[in-house]
């Protein structure tokens, strides 16, 4: 019997893992991604602040499905989804499907300004964490230049806009990187002197958290030399400033951790429901209503599932999905009616900086330096791949010790 | 009394070496560079080919010369050097010197033929690198898309131009890229039906080496599948192709290896003698003719020393002379005449691949699998900076046993 062909678009967490899951003859995979490697996406501000290199946390999606004979991986970018001719449309190819699971995950969304995005940078790949790491590298190096003392300080001026997790871990981090790590390298400026503004339009950081950790992170990050500005929403960005209700930063360096949304894949899908973010409106089962034949999966999913909790954009939501679908996928032909997926709430954690992060878990809340070490724990756990995880703790240790950062290399000149 | 200004040009070995040489109160040094960090290049090749990530073989300026309180490091590119006012113009600043230390390295040279550049990619800096990487990578994810059989055998034909050491270690690890690491990757394509020529156009490989270790390296190239053309000079390189005596070529991967010539700004030094590929023809002391206050160092410095012997472009012999020059200006005021320079030579290496290496030194001729592990050792003893002799031997350990290669990310995708 001819096998099924199951198309999975995307290489991210709940993709890949539903095409490792799919192992089996009775189907033949084809996994699309733009890109050729599955990216770690936890651990990229570490990349942007200099403190891993781009390898680190990826992994080619070949070499991960080599011994995976009955999945073909292509790069391409997908374009337009049909659903009525059951097609997906990408740039170089066009491929036909038995089953289609869209996993496209989610971009950088700028709630409907997004002229703001010529002004800020964004954090979802790898590319965005080596420009990041490119242009923080560049403002000390172009401070220590300058003559003017008004265009020092614009440039060491650094606004990170978004207090969720990748707001909070990117502000410790370029707090320590000014702070420490760069302290004895300049001979003209003093980088301890470089300020990291922390901007959230609600009224606490991490509101995922219970509101004694968002409050043990504001003081922790404030320690830290972080400018922590709350119930600040922002008014507009422009070229070298953010403008708050509260007043007008400049700043030749904004980061954008505010908001996702949905690739904008989503949009060509004829008749399905969509959320203000883009994100497909799914049956319990996660298939498309009216296409028990499509599934979605990871960021890109709006879903409240059977147990009432609605499912969050995190990585453990998306490998959950992505077995999920797999599971029935393959069991299709054995069963009756398709069971509902129920999200497991494996906990949340976030750090803030060298030994202090906060966790929650089964009702537990942790702080400071025991949620760092179980921050690491969890990290080199799931970190993809026997030689990266060694690396990334031999890297971890050395910093520890040392506070130096290993890549603090700037590449592309122009 | 104020110090002297020595202004040093250029963070390769020999104008790091002797930047950090000139460790004395009484001179301040400025030591300049277009990128923010030092590279070993000896290593780059395997950047190129995917082994080693971009921050395990470079290191910030600033962190090595952190302790060196008198340098003052500046990122900033050279444009022109006025002797007769004793300034050097750069992009954004000028600087007046006592000394100065030229020391820009050497960059790809097409022997009058610029208009190859644009077919071509050389690899001199870790940009160059990168794109090496990701045309390679690319190359066969094209390959893999690709529906015609005449466009995927040139896609899968990379050619390299130039037979010394670059080239051999390139073409050996495109080879084993092929024919071992990508080898169960793919679905539709053989990657080892991808071939790699190596162009050279004397009659042997390796002409600093002897002939027996020219006729090995040959030998095992071969035997990795390399396809090598001695006595084969180029004639054309244009858009999927490189034409020889011999025969055309098509391939879309072509690497240049062949040639160097000095940085350009060699050219703008009023009244000093170059030869043909632009390097500065220097006094046995190392100083310009008619300037003591002037030396150069390095890939740019063209020298037959006071033993008769013609200095190679060769990082020992950079870093002794940025060890003499510092040695020069540090005892200037207590000596009468200035000693000449001579090289030392510490014998040459090359690897072909895995267990296969070249080695001369001290009139000893070593091949196979000691010379590689002298290779090995000797690499990992120069890498600058603890942190990276760890991490690229970890790598290399891990890539003997799992055959993997932990670069293999595609960047940059447009």
């Amino acid at each position: 019997m001819k096998p099924l062909e199951v198309v999975v678009l995307g290489g991210g967490f709940a993709g890949l893992t539903c095409a490792k899951a799919l192992n089996d003859e009775r189907v033949h995979v084809t996994l699309v991604d733009r890109w050729n490697h599955h990216l770690f996406q936890p651990l990229l501000y570490q990349v942007a602040s200099a403190g891993l290199s781009t390898t680190e946390i990826a992994q080619p999606l070949r070499a991960i499905l080599s011994d995976h004979k009955n999945v073909t991986t292509l790069m391409d970018e997908v374009t337009h989804i049909d659903l009525a001719t059951k097609q997906v449309l990408m740039k170089e190819h066009t491929l036909g499907y038995d089953y289609l699971v869209i996993a496209l995950g989610a971009k950088t969304g700028f709630f409907g300004h997004n002229e703001w995005e010529a002004h800020t940078m964004g954090l979802k790949s790898l590319d965005d964490a080596m420009r990041i790491r490119r242009e923080v590298l560049l403002a000390f190096e172009k401070a220590e230049s300058a003559n003017d003392p008004a265009e020092t300080k614009k440039l060491l001026n650094m606004v990170i806009v978004g207090g969720g997790p990748t707001g909070v871990e990117m502000a410790g981090a370029l707090a320590e990187l000014a702070q420490v790590v760069l302290r004895d390298d300049f001979r003209r400026i003093d980088p301890t002197q470089a300020r990291v503004h922390l901007i959230e339009a609600g009224p606490r950081l991490l509101p995922m958290f219970s509101e004694d950790l968002s409050e043990y992170t504001r003081r922790r990050l404030e320690k830290m030399g972080v400018q922590v500005h709350l119930n600040c929403p922002v008014k507009d960005v422009g070229d070298g400033y953010v403008l708050t209700a509260e007043e007008r930063m400049e700043s030749r360096l904004v980061i954008w951790a505010a908001g996702v949304e949905a690739s904008e894949v989503t949009r060509t899908l004829a008749g399905i429901p969509l959320d203000r973010g883009g994100r497909i409106q799914v049956q319990p089962d996660l298939s498309l209503p009216g296409h028990p034949e499509v599934f979605a999966a990871g960021d890109l999913v709006s879903l409240t599932d059977k147990n009432g909790v609605k499912v969050p954009g995190v990585s453990p939501a998306a490998i959950q999905m992505g077995q999920h679908i797999a599971k029935l996928i393959l069991d299709e032909p054995s069963r009756e009616a398709r069971p509902a997926y129920g999200y497991w709430d494996k906990g949340s954690m976030a750090t803030i900086g060298r030994k202090a992060a906060v966790a929650m878990f089964q009702g537990m809340h942790v702080k400071g330096f025991l949620a760092w070490l179980m921050w690491l724990f969890v990290h080199l756990i799931f970190l993809v791949g026997m030689r990266n995880r060694a690396s990334v703790f031999l890297h971890w240790v050395w910093s520890y010790f040392t506070w130096q950062r290993g890549a603090r290399i700037i590449l592309n000149k122009d």
